[in-house]
């Protein structure tokens, strides 16, 4: 589907990453900042800082361009949460390209490499907040936007937390929809479109209402991902896929499917026959149906809270078609 | 020396602690948070939160409740910036306990206990600025002391990647200066004051000289920290001596020797008699001579501003001792 601001987007956080790297005289820097900014410039479908502007303009905002450059914030954001991810996963690819500490590699060790590449995402979200300190809202609409983000950051912690222990021990279903929510849902979603809501001036009302389509679809978003992350096209995701197997994710595929050869395989380096065997038995578990299922499902509740929430015809139409997209998503 | 307010800040710190870990339901995260706060508590002389409370008090401010709430901010964004610094050195001791990573390790693997301390540090820097959002201070106020926090932690940012890559090539006098500046003296000295200068509304003026006397005093600070990690007591430290030198740090003791036993021998797993020709050398250089001089010449330059600052005689008094004490401090 089509994505509306994604330019505007990429163009306004062009223009930001050109303007701080103009204050910086150390090449060292400059060079992490290069690797911050492909990084962030080639990712993504720019969701959350889509449904900030989709969530603004809903709820009657006028100011799309200072809406726009508020909403930078949340690839910032991004860039920060998905660079450490990608070294505590290991993982060298992501969005089609290097991961961070992966690129430093092609100079430095190991160590040294992710020791930059921690200090680079930690650079990351001491910029997040500049597009809100600069932008033209009110200042106390700055101050309520830096607590949902700060709070937003915090859950996404609380998440990555979940997700590292998971991989530790036994969890159930009740877990990981712990993880589904803290790690993803919040700040994938609902965050996003509660944050242009609030500088929108939108009643609490309708926030709730967009929280809740934004949970429910969060969580879709992120069974998508896991059956995605398993069966998926390598070339669609940019990414490997079976990296979630070789982590030891504990994602509700794996889960549900309650295999004796799943468990004692995750978590272990495996070849493509493993991971085939892995994808067969996830599907005549009923696993890979139960999820999709579930994808519906909480699609249709998503649907049907945001059918409720008073808000602007065209952002309702977009935010039913985005939650039909989800479903079906293919990177 | 006897330093102010440190009392009220830890109690205030300790009541913070309280009431972020009511809102958490999951142990998981309880038990990060709980390392946090043994981490943060255990540390440290509580200068930044101190110097903070000090030049609010010095311009005239009057609410030191509200100041020594904001001033933990200091302290938590200290916890995020060290845990993620002892990752990168491989500390396990820090302010007389275990650094958080290795207080994972009691339970993990190396792997797992590092990520699961990168996250520990990130949920810091979360919570970083609810102290100053919390406060009573103006909307514009508390924007400002956002802004402040952000961009130091930024510069300390910029210091962290230059003290990284001055481990990996030669480097001059004017290299580590850079490193002086932005890893320690900005974020140490010269930002709190500012910090708490802003916050009582002082001139343009009075926080140019409280900075100039901010950056050279933390020049020193910095200076007399390079020379306790080869020459200081390790009890009185609470880390242990030499690792400086283990780690490869190119400090100014290292560059003003000039010696090439020294350079081949840092950076590497040193014994004790090593590093005893290490300090030897450094003596007969006349580096350790030069550093001494070199901190009492930052010492007076930094008083002589500080006389120019027209503050509050009380506080000007203090930041003058301040300023002898950390010439000859021992931790």
């Amino acid at each position: 589907m089509k994505l509306p601001y994604k330019k505007e987007i990429e163009d306004e956080l062009r223009l930001f990453f050109k303007q701080i790297k103009k204050d910086v005289k150390f090449p060292e820097v400059l060079g992490a900042l290069d690797k911050l900014e492909d990084y962030t410039m080639r990712g993504g479908k720019r969701i959350r800082a889509i449904l900030i502007v989709v969530g603004y303009l809903a709820c009657g905002g006028k100011n799309i361009k200072e809406i726009v450059k508020v909403s930078t914030s949340a690839e910032l954001l991004q860039s920060f949460l998905l660079i450490h991810d990608d070294i505590i996963d290991e993982d060298d690819l992501r969005r089609g390209g290097s991961t961070v500490h992966a690129s430093f590699r092609q100079k430095y060790n190991q160590r040294i490499s992710e020791s930059l590449a921690m200090i680079t995402g930690d650079l990351s979200i001491c910029y997040t907040l500049e597009p809100v300190l600069n932008s033209s809202f009110s200042d106390s609409l700055k101050l309520e936007a830096i607590r949902e983000i700060m709070n937003t950051t915090k859950t996404t912690c609380f998440g990555q937390i979940l997700d590292e222990y998971g991989e530790l021990k036994e969890v159930d279903e009740k877990f990981v929809e712990s993880i589904q929510i803290n790690k993803t849902a919040n700040y994938t979603i609902a965050k996003p479109l509660v944050l242009g809501a609030k500088l929108a001036g939108a009643s609490n009302e309708v926030i709730e209402g967009l929280s809740e389509f934004g949970l429910s679809l969060g969580r879709a978003f992120q069974i998508r991902d896991d059956i995605l992350g398993v069966f998926g096209d390598e070339k669609k995701l940019g990414k490997p896929v079976g990296s979630d197997l070789v982590e030891g994710k504990k994602t509700l595929l794996i889960i549900r499917a309650n295999s004796k050869f799943i468990n004692s395989m995750i978590g272990k380096d495996l070849n493509e026959k493993e991971i085939e065997k892995i994808r067969e038995i996830i599907i005549s578990s009923g696993s890979l149906y139960y999820s999709k299922k579930l994808i519906e499902e909480l699609i249709e509740k998503a649907k049907k809270a945001l059918d409720k929430v008073n808000i602007k015809s065209e952002q309702k139409k977009f935010l039913m078609e985005i939650a039909d997209y989800i479903g079906k998503r293919e990177n």
